[in-house]
């Protein structure tokens, strides 16, 4: 039993922990049904052309074959988010490597794949555009026949003038910078089990991150109402925004159960997943940036020409949070961007970490230091400068109510100072250098007028253990451990009598899922305003029972104590039972339903968007192999305003892993095709940051105590990652005097900058 | 889509009725988990001996077995409810034919049953007792040798002065009467399937009549948390009473398949069903009436010994019943009982619709009817004379808030009296009578300080679904139609659109289970309240998006509307989106916990126990062969007091079973002993009734409005089988002039009572 400590800002061993190092928590591929049959899909091995005929009658007859399905056996339903432009399995044409063209079930998996090898498809290749910038030229080949000029969305975006301020500006400058496709590649392959139930309802098993948007989406490709399917999670290996939406796989497993009357299981193999998962949206962006001699950033100009590939799920999203969340990071007086998303032939683009923002804050935090450099400013006595603070409303009507930017880049910048090795070794050929970069992420997200909340129900149970229902999804990040400290905290109990229940969307109350970094804040305090309105009714009932003003007794350790006299007290069970086996008949229940005070955005996108907003900055030392080009993370010091600390144990988590894949995404993953055709099919060939790859990672964690989230707390989920590249670059420059602007920095590029460099000298 | 119909009262299919009839419906034999094990069980074969010695090692060593458990294996912990008398396996001795010795899970079935069989067991034969009277008797063989003779629970209770009265009386008759064991046969045998999660929690699936009382039970037997269970109910096939509590085999279960590391079912056999399934407590009652010479009732005095069996489960309880109803059926002056619970070496008893109640009211009803015609009264007469009334406050302090006995007496008898068959065939052999016999029940149930009520959750989904979560068990009553019934009328959708959720002790509302015909009454209350909480939230957030004041919106086939301009209307759909799905953060969920005004008994007994109190009277044609004894009933008319129909069908249905039930009990069901040992142990030498000895039933609904149940219901479950017994043992009087005082009235009894009598004359 813990004593007389709070579990706010503890380090808190994750609760299904031991589940998961001892191999015994249950994920999607270790669930078994009873007489479930196995899933293939038969994909498109084109990036464009167009079916002339489909025969799978080789694959039905093979013996072990129970169910074979194209497009003409589906509900031709098109789903999708703001854009409805997928469709379960290809009709008329295939549009990037991939793509979904039949599916089979069958008893093994063998068989299946055996199946999908005997279907004969007959294509007409069609030309390829595998580059959004000759995607929108006119006459280039068009990808989905009804949208002009492959352009899937565009914003055009003003606040201010920019054209009057960059008049103004002493300085004026301009540059374009890329960043490139992303693979997920988290943990657990993503699929799902499919299983009609006798009364003609569906439940389906897989680890989405939104349980309740992924239950609508699959009803709209089904084309039945959303409470006629069950979602239910199983442990999830981690999604990092690429489990936030269903896939083409979710409806096919359904119909193929449908077809087959039986259970189905499908689960992506790693080339699949490399295939077929939606990576980051990949934009080039043209910057254009106005300062003063004093480094007052005054105007900020973009366009971005985006990559979208073939099919639109959350790219229009992304794009927008790109055009948009960097100018809230500084004090800019105008900002304008002109935005494209366009359709390619190469593989879907979608969330991923950071939402869009982490590519405009390479950009962005790339550009501004390598400008202040070119005229003899600090970078980050200029970014100390321009940075938003807490009560500003900035650019795009975001109310800042809580803000640690400045104290992040104060703390990222003295630390990474600290103990920094000499600048170059002693023969010179490894360069040494450091720099600093801020973010700017949200911690909730409100457009217009959506919910932006969540609901929370908790129950104490007649032996005084605590159950706590959410619609939040925990992919491996704890929120399942959030929920429990918070209910513990509140209600004065062990964390080891709480349960966090799975999810199921019959069962949990409704819950936006994981994503925007908002599970802490928005899921975490419905649950801590449910465990506070069940707190009030266990001190009601128990000052009723002990004869003691409600406002003399707290509840810790499991029981209700008198404070003035601790040897007075009941514990929680006792009082339990007696509420509820008795005519006081107290329900110890509650239910709540809360959204944050935000006002939202107006059609122009214009408002306060979210519950709260997250600042960090991180400082990292490179060393540079000047004769290889080889850059190295020395070490990283990440400073970010998390609000306030829930489980320090998970904030670290989420900096080191963070850390971790903007390192990766920087330096070594990198999706390669060549003329649409995808060349990195697996880990063989796509490179992810390994253990030996790791740098020192110091973890600078500022509490700004925010008023909204639970006991100040704000999301730390995405924040994390988006520092990491340009503070990289800025490192590069700063050890080698070169800048590179196209992510991935491979040595080559480096390798190939320095002696340009060299040659230009 | 129904129009302008309301769903309280109608004939409404039962929800579940296609699933059913079709075969979908899945119970617990259906269920197959992946590596599951099946279980067997050791009985008994002798109704007491000492267990000298267990040889295991053959079974153990049997291909396939995967578990043995004996005694030792299993927490040593003592269970049951008010008398713990039970422990999981025999430790030192047996005590009854059928008690469980030791228990096996193995690979199949069959290999499970062939292990069993290699169980050797030395056992001492000790003596036997089999008579509750003689067991009372000093010197008789203890069945628990703490226990002296034999007593395990006594009951004297007295309200006035019957010594008093009775001098006072001008008739005063003394009788004997006696009641029999008989077996549930329900459709679906009991049984369970344990699992250990990975989390160390215990799954059981299970088709208790209440699930919580059934996890806490469990809990208490293996010694853990009940939170550490979570119990869920597949479709259930009838129970009667006798699924209310867990039986030895829960427990063993779950020790087995924690032993096997592997899911473990077992089902009972219906020979196991015939030795082990607690069947009615048999009492041997003495009655002594006195009346007044207008017919008055004054004073009734009982010995009741009642004969337990083997261990004690709920017939303590059921001889607490059976002792004090029939006081509050009639304006008694005065009352005195003494009660006696009797172990014996016999199958232990417990739980039967009625509970108790049918066995007193066979003796009381019987005994009336027989005194009033040796004093030239009509019993009909006397009966509504005395019979109690709304406003009443009866000896045992029962407040009667709504009373239709006098209504359902007249009916009966009226009815039965039309349409009668001449006194007798042609040839005089057949002889034909009628008789009435009355009821009371409760419906609910609040011992002392008890809770008595339910809790109930309901939520609307974004598509407009209706959701309902209650914790009380439907075994094929048709509660969950009643459910959605009641939430279909108050929030004004189709039936089709609500679901009731399945039962499940992690995530259903705490509700006390299927007993005391309190479902409908209390758990059917919950639900009300409950969709009248998020009725609420509909017509205010209604009011707000269509502008109309609240009182002018009501809510039909899912439409809110205008009452005074029809065409100004927003679909429940429609507006739970914008509801769930925007700012307005509409949770359309409410959790009620509900518990009646009851104000529950003291420590006597005296008090309101019931939320409400349900009345009856059967009127019963039969013919009697006088050669052969044997009798037949023709016509049954059943009227019963239900407060207000809910479902017609549903109470149709409970007649119809009931009044079944009810002859099977009288005429054919008996279940017969040898100095222990059981002759009747199966369908083959168990006689129940099929439907060629059906009679027709004529259904007489007499509707009160309960001021306490949702919409003035009252329960139904068990009252329509108690008049049934008396009303035939009158008709049989009324046709052949002999008075049958003990149950089951087989031919002989009446074939020999007729030429007794014969020969007296």
């Amino acid at each position: 039993m813990k004593n007389d400590c709070s579990y706010i800002g503890c380090k808190q061993e994750f609760i299904d922990a031991k589940e998961k190092v001892t191999g015994k928590a249950k994920y999607l591929d270790d669930m078994t049904l009873p007489g479930m049959l196995y899933a293939k899909i038969l994909r498109s091995p084109h990036p464009h052309a167009r079916i002339l005929s489909i025969d799978v009658s080789a694959a039905e007859a093979l013996p072990g074959v129970k169910a074979v399905l194209t497009a003409k056996d589906c509900p031709n339903n098109r789903f999708g988010l703001e854009i409805t432009d997928v469709t379960m399995l290809a009709t008329d044409k295939v549009r990037y490597v991939g793509d979904e063209v039949a599916a089979v079930a069958a008893d093994t998996e063998e068989i299946a794949e055996e199946a999908i090898k005997l279907i004969k498809v007959e294509y007409e290749l069609l030309p390829v555009v595998d580059d959004p910038e000759k995607a929108m030229q006119p006459g280039a080949p068009l990808v989905h026949e009804n949208v002009k000029n492959n352009i899937a969305k565009e914003y055009h975006l003003s606040r201010g003038n920019v054209e009057e301020d960059f008049a103004k500006c002493d300085y004026v400058f301009e540059d374009e910078f890329s960043t490139h496709r992303a693979s997920g590649c988290y943990m657990e392959p993503f699929g799902a089990i499919a299983k009609w139930e006798e009364n003609g309802r569906l439940t389906i098993w897989t680890g989405l991150q939104s349980v309740f948007q992924g239950r609508n989406e699959i009803a709209k490709a089904l084309g039945i109402d959303p409470t006629m399917i069950t979602v239910k999670s199983p442990f999830v290996g981690g999604g990092f925004g690429a489990k936030i939406w269903i896939r083409n796989f979710h409806p096919i497993v359904a119909v193929l159960a449908k077809k087959a009357n039986a259970p189905v299981k499908y689960v992506l193999t790693r080339e699949e997943e490399m295939l077929t998962t939606r990576p980051r949206v990949a934009p080039r962006i043209k910057l254009k940036l106005g300062m003063m001699k004093d480094g007052t950033l005054v105007a900020k100009q973009a366009t971005v020409i985006a990559d979208n590939g073939a099919y639109s799920w959350a790219a229009p999203k992304i794009l927008l949070n790109l055009s948009m969340r960097t100018d809230c990071l500084y004090r800019f007086k105008s900002t304008k961007t002109d935005s494209y998303l366009v359709y390619t032939n190469l593989i879907p683009t979608s969330g991923f970490r950071g939402y869009g923002n982490s590519q405009m804050h390479f950009a962005l935090e790339s550009f501004i230091d390598t400008c202040c450099r070119k005229v003899g400013l600090d970078p980050v006595e200029v970014k100390l400068k321009n940075a938003v603070q807490q009560g500003d409303l900035t650019l795009h009507g975001w109310k800042i109510k809580s803000c640690g930017l400045k104290e992040c880049i104060d703390k990222a910048h003295k630390y990474i100072q600290e103990n920094r090795l000499p600048k170059e070794d002693q023969n010179g050929r490894i360069k040494r250098g450091i720099g600093v970069a801020c973010m700017t992420h949200v911690s909730g997200n409100r457009g217009g007028d959506k919910f932006d909340g969540s609901s929370a129900m908790i129950r104490i149970h007649e032996d005084g253990k605590v159950f706590v229902f959410s619609g939040e999804a925990d992919l491996g990040q704890g929120s399942r451990t959030v929920f429990a400290q918070i209910a513990a905290e509140v209600l004065g109990v062990n964390i080891s009598d709480i349960t966090v229940m799975p999810l199921d969307t019959d069962v949990s109350p409704f819950g936006l899922g994981t994503y925007s970094s908002r599970v802490t804040t928005v899921g975490g305090k419905a649950v801590y305003l449910a465990a506070q309105k069940v707190r009030k009714q266990v001190i009601e009932f128990a000052s009723k029972k002990l004869d003691k003003p409600e406002d003399k007794l707290i509840i810790k350790n499991g029981n209700i104590v008198f404070t003035e006299d601790e040897t007075i007290s009941i514990t929680l069970k006792e009082l339990c039972n007696l509420g509820i086996r008795t005519r006081e008949a107290i329900p110890f229940t509650a239910y709540i339903t809360y959204d944050p005070p935000t006002e939202g955005t107006d059609a122009n996108f214009y408002g306060d968007y979210s519950s709260a907003y997250t600042y960090g900055a991180h400082g990292v030392e490179v060393e540079v192999d000047t004769v290889t080009g080889q850059v190295k993370v020395l070490r990283v010091v990440a400073a970010h305003d998390v609000g306030k600390v829930i489980n320090k144990n998970g904030v670290e988590g989420q900096i080191n892993g963070g850390v971790a894949q903007g390192i990766g995404w920087t330096l070594y993953e990198n999706m390669v095709f060549d003329n649409g055709k995808p060349l990195t099919n697996g880990l063989k060939n796509y490179i992810l940051m390994t253990i030996k790859d790791m740098p020192k990672i110091e973890s600078v964690i500022v509490e700004t105590n925010d008023p909204i989230g639970p006991f100040g707390a704000k999301g730390i989920g995405e924040p994390t990652l988006i520092p990491t590249g340009p503070a990289i670059a800025n490192a590069i420059e700063d050890a080698v005097g070169v800048r590179i602007k196209d992510l991935p920095i491979m040595p080559e590029n480096v390798f190939w900058a320095i002696n340009e460099k060299g040659d230009k000298q």
